[in-house]
This record gives structure tokens, sequence and C-alpha cells, in this order.
């Protein structure tokens, strides 16, 4: 029996993050914030659903600089949001086509801020402002003499810093992908399209607890792939080919992303060697991943092994944040100088060239603690995988 | 054996998707659509990958007013988009702190637009710009004069009159959810964990056939259920339920999205009375579904039925389109008077209200033709499902 951490968080975790903002906001001079997004609006309140893939209706939530959080939400979100901690719930019904929300977020928004106030909208890299240009341009309209300005990082400074809670639930991501790479052997060999690879490792993923998999990148070759975003083709795998896999599979709203590589027989030499070099810059990036170090340090340690110091791959990065998405903030780049603190969910992610345009990429899960690191997942630096 | 359509698109039907983008911009003095989202930049170029999960990289494609359009990418996919028919592909290494995108993308535009040019971006509802504000903000400054402005809903029509090749791939997605339903009887019963259920669902889509499972909701409760769009919880089912099972899974990058639900054992009298109500609703919407109707005329035939010609549910429609995404536009409600028009795709999801804040919706996917329309999924009125 696998034993699960509870789902959800304890109120108190929530009221964190936000006297966390509030303190934020006060220092940024910001009168509230104002959210529009899946990952940002669930990190204040709790509020998991898949419905997001519908891209019809807008959602808002406002912190504002003092007091809970208000939700101005789809009346069809209503139910599920009295089911947070989130008790001010303002909703309209939508679709609606002459104002679709516009103006009841207007009326609160100036109902908790002043006229000369600043509202915070994350608005830096990997963020985007989730509703019509049209709409956005009429709320600043009528929002005017307020202003919609940057959030000052807030929200990204708040979740780069994961707490046990969450920390545990992508470790459960984490294992959960683990059993299934284990199983890969019962559903991938010689003669297998890789289509059907695909297929059957998101059914294993979710036969091994995922509670969905949005994510699964992988391809297969001799020697290596040409890139790690392509759709499975029906191809057949063949002996001698290396197959990754890489999974970004949910638990209670938390992702693991991380791959693994597999040789069709026994590996090659050439492929030994690879390996060998991904795994080495696993361990020299994982060395110095510890309170102290800034990200840059942990691009320089392992470009060294795999790039030779020299300027990197197509990828643009070794690796990056793991959270309530499947990449977050920082990316592991030499100009990213974020200093490393305890709580931050990283994959290293290595790729090294194998020549005519292929390349072999390595991914593991890593949390920060006090003193250094650990694997969140199973780093087995001696093991070829080989099916 | 199952007979599935190929994958992908001929070239011409890309070509024509731009030539008749070009003559509407040619009508809305547009020097260039400027796009930004996944569903955007994949009608127009077959772009298809998972990648999109990661927030943490902006994509451009320009549709020129004349000629074929530009992508301008981050270099981790340039090759899945040469692999399309898009010859002019222009990368930056992404992430890139100091210019991520922006300048590249700004040199393009100003190359093939003239300094008083109109840039079109899609603005309206279910819209957003997948870019950072920040950097939004940027490029308006560094395009001036030339301007960004609405895209006059171009890439709304064109979406909204589907191909035969895009119909004969939402209608795979519709038998391959339709033989996932029909084998629900295998993993629910009472006792079992709505959780359970649902990962054993999604299983049962893989295993029928979907390349992944982007979207699923349900509920099950005794006489209805209190929302759409929760995750499940680890309730045991009871007999008495009446449990909902709500699918969008994809092939080859097209959605359905209609659900089915199942009595846990005989469905009792209330159940029966709600479920004949729902099917007289379909009938009625199905009925008046035909070039020469606007899209009102559905929902006031459902209204009727289900609302008693009232206003409806919280839900906020009674269906909507379906195609590249779970939901797109038309919604079905009284303000949308769209006229019907064959090659429209829908959703008909009439809601009836049972009491005590429980409702109970029913979904069927339907294709306009030339003279009416006809099911993508299997609709059998007769059947209350008991399981």
């Amino acid at each position: 029996m696998i034993a699960y951490p509870p789902r959800g968080f304890p109120k108190a975790e929530f009221q964190t993050r936000v006297r966390r903002a509030q303190q934020m906001m006060q220092d940024a001079n910001l009168s509230a914030l104002l959210l529009t997004t899946e990952p940002e609006i669930r990190y204040f309140t709790g509020f998991l659903t898949r419905f997001w893939e519908s891209p019809t209706r807008p959602w808002f939530l406002i912190v504002p600089l003092s007091g809970d959080p208000i939700a101005v939400i789809p009346a069809i979100g209503a139910h599920l949001m009295q089911q947070t901690w989130i008790s001010d719930i303002r909703t309209w019904r939508a679709p609606d086509y002459t104002d679709d929300g516009i103006g009841l977020l207007c009326d609160t928004l100036v109902q908790v801020t002043a006229p000369e106030g600043q509202i915070g909208v994350p608005d830096l890299m990997e963020s985007h402002v989730r509703m019509p240009l049209s709409a956005l341009r009429e709320l600043e309209n009528r929002l005017a003499p307020r202003t919609l300005i940057s959030d000052a990082a807030i929200v990204r400074r708040l979740r780069l810093i994961k707490s046990d809670a969450e920390i545990a639930k992508i470790s459960t991501a984490c294992a959960i992908a683990e059993r299934a790479f284990a199983r890969v052997g019962e559903i991938a060999a010689a003669g297998v399209p890789l289509s059907q690879v695909f297929r059957q490792f998101q059914m294993l993923c979710l036969e091994e607890g995922a509670d969905w998999v949005p994510y699964l990148a992988g391809a297969a070759g001799q020697g290596g792939y040409g890139d790690v975003i392509s759709p499975a083709s029906d191809s057949p795998l063949c002996l001698g080919d290396v197959l990754m896999l890489d999974t970004g599979l949910v638990w209670d709203g938390y992702f693991c992303d991380f791959d693994r590589n597999f040789s069709l027989g026994t590996a090659n030499g050439a492929f030994q060697t690879t390996h060998s070099r991904l795994m080495e810059a696993v361990d020299a990036g994982f060395a110095l991943a510890k309170p102290g170090a800034v990200i840059s340090d942990l691009f320089h340690a392992m470009n060294d092994v795999v790039n030779s110091g020299n300027d990197g791959s197509d990828a643009g990065r070794l690796g990056h944040g793991v959270g309530l998405q499947l990449t977050e903030w920082p990316s592991i780049i030499k100009d990213d100088h974020t200093p490393i603190e305890p709580g931050m969910v990283l994959a290293l992610e290595p790729a090294v060239a194998t020549g005519d345009g292929l390349l072999v990429v390595h991914e593991e899960n890593i949390v920060i603690t006090e003193t250094g690191a650990r694997f969140l997942s199973d780093f087995r630096p001696q093991t070829v995988r080989a099916i």
C-alpha cells in the first residue's frame, strides 16, 4: 500500500501566502493584485479544476492590500469556489456578450483601492494576462486614474519557494512517474510504434496514481533524437534505438517533470559514453545546488560537462523550476543569478549533442534543503536502462 | 480493426486557410495578423506539440497580407516547425532575459508591414494574448507608428467552419470517447471511489485510441450533482447515484466534448423523467440545427424544454463550438445570433435542475450539413444507461 500525503492544504497555508504577498505589496506600493491565470488563482485559493481547458470564460482573483482575496468569477465556478477557503465570491453569468465580467471586476477593484492606487498584474517572463485584449484595454480605461502596473515579481517570488506540503505533492508525482518508468519494459520493444508506447505510458502513469497526465513528450532514434517536443509518430521502435520519455504528470495539482532514456537492447558504446556524461553533469549540478550558490552556478557546472563550457543547445537552458506548472521560474541559464534557497524545486536537465543534429537529454528533479539538496526523482547514475 | 483518417492535413488546406485570412485582412485593412496562442498558431501551420504546457517561452506567427506565414519562435521548436509546411522560420534562443524574442518579432513585423500598417491581434471573447504584458507594451512602443488592433474576428470566423478533414478528426475523437463510455460498466460500481473511476476512465480513453485526455470532469450523487467542473473526490459511488463523466479527449489535435450520465443500479422515476427532458431538449435543438437558423434558435428550443423558457442555469449557456479547443465560439445563448452554416461543429448541452441546487447535464456533438445536421456522438435517446 503506497502512502499518499493529504490532498489540499490547511487554510493557514493560504493565509500565509496572502500575508506574505500583502507584505510585498506594501513594499511595492501596490493597492491590490489582479490575477487571471490558473496557477496564480490556484496558488492563493486552492481552486483546482481542469475546466481551464475551456477558453471561453475569464476568471479573476483580487488580493487586496489587507483582508482576504476576492474571487470575481463566472457563476459556473461558484459551487467549486465555495469549497475553498475564499468567502467573498462575486459571480456573473458568463458568457455575457454585453459585459463579460469587466464591470463586476472594475466595481470590485474600485471598492478595494483608492483612486490613486496601483494595481499589480504579473507581467514578467512566463506570465500572460488571461483575458481578451479588448477587455484589458476597457478595464484600464474604466479603472483610471488607477493604473495597472507590474506586480514587482511578487507572485513569482512567492511561488519560487515551496512549502513542505507542496514539496510532498511534487514528490508524490515524482514517485508515481518513477513507478511508471520502471514498467516501460512492459510496453516498449522493437517493432512497437512510438505512438502506442506514448498511449500506454500514459495509462501506466494513471495506473500508478497520476490524477492526469498533462504532458508527455518523447522520441526514439539511433544514437539520439532530433527534438524533445514532438508528438509521437507511428514509426516502430528499432533495436539499438534510444527511447526517451519525458512526463509532467500531476498529483493534486502539482507536477513532476523528468525523463528517462532507455536502450532498445544492450546500449552501444556511444550511448554508454553519452549516458555517463549526462550523469556526470547531473552530479556536477547537484553538488552546487545549495543555499549560498546562484542558479547560474548550476548552469556552468553542467555546461562544462556537456558543452565543455561552450554555448549550449537550442533548448536554451539546462533546467528550470517545477511546481504548480510543468516549468516555472527560474531558468538554469548563465544569465540567471537567482540565489538558491531552501524550498526551491528544480529540474536539472542537461543535454548532449550526439552528432547529425541529434541529442540526448536527461532530467532529474531536486529540492533545495537547508544544507544542500535531495533528489525527488530516483537518480541512479550507474544504470543504463536497457529494455 | 478500426479505420482512422489520415493524420495531419494536406498543404493545400493550410494554404486555403491563409488565403481566406488574407482576403478578410484586405477587407479589414490589416497589414498582418499576429498570433500567439496554441490553437491560432496550429490552425495556420499544423504545429502540434504538448510543449505549450510549459509557460516559459512565447511563440509567434505572423500572417502577412500576401505570402506565406512567418514563424518567429524559440529555437527549441525549430526542428518540429520544419516538419510543417512553413518555410520562413526565425528563431531565438529562449529564454533570453535581455530580449525574449520581441526584437526579432518587431524586426519581422516591420519588414512585412508599412509604417502606417495596422496589425490584427485576436482580441475578442475567448482570446488572450500569450506573451507577458510588459513584452506586449514594449512591442506596441517599438512598432509605432504601426498599431496593434482587433483582428476583426478573422481567426474566429475562419475556425468556426470546419473542413471535412477537421470534421473527420473530431468524429474520430467522438468515436473513441463513445467506445470508452460503453465500457464504464467495467470500472464503475457502488463502492468504487469517484477518483478511481476518473483515473480508469482516462485509461479507457487511451486504450480506445485517444492521443491524450486533456479534459475530464464528472460528478456523482443522488438525483444529480452540484457542479460539472470539480475534480474527483475519493468518495465511493453509491447505489442510486447518477454518475456523469464528461470528456474532452484529443485525436490528432482535435477534441470531442460530450458527457454521459449513468445510473448506479436501475434508474428511479425522477431520473427517468430528468433523462427524458434532456433527450427532448437535444431533439429540439437538433431539429433546428440547420442552415437558415441562428444559434439563439437552438438556445430557445432547448431552453423551452429544460427551463420552460425561463432564465437558465449557472452554466450560462446550453452548448458551444468544438474543434481545436474543448470549447470554441459560438456560445448557445439567447444573445448569440450567429447564422448556422455547414461545417460548424457544436456541443448541444442542456441542463436540468433537479432541486436542492443539483443538476443533470447532457451533452452531444453535432455537425451542421448542407441540409440539417448529423450527430458525431452516438445519440441514443431511448436509453438510460444503468451500470
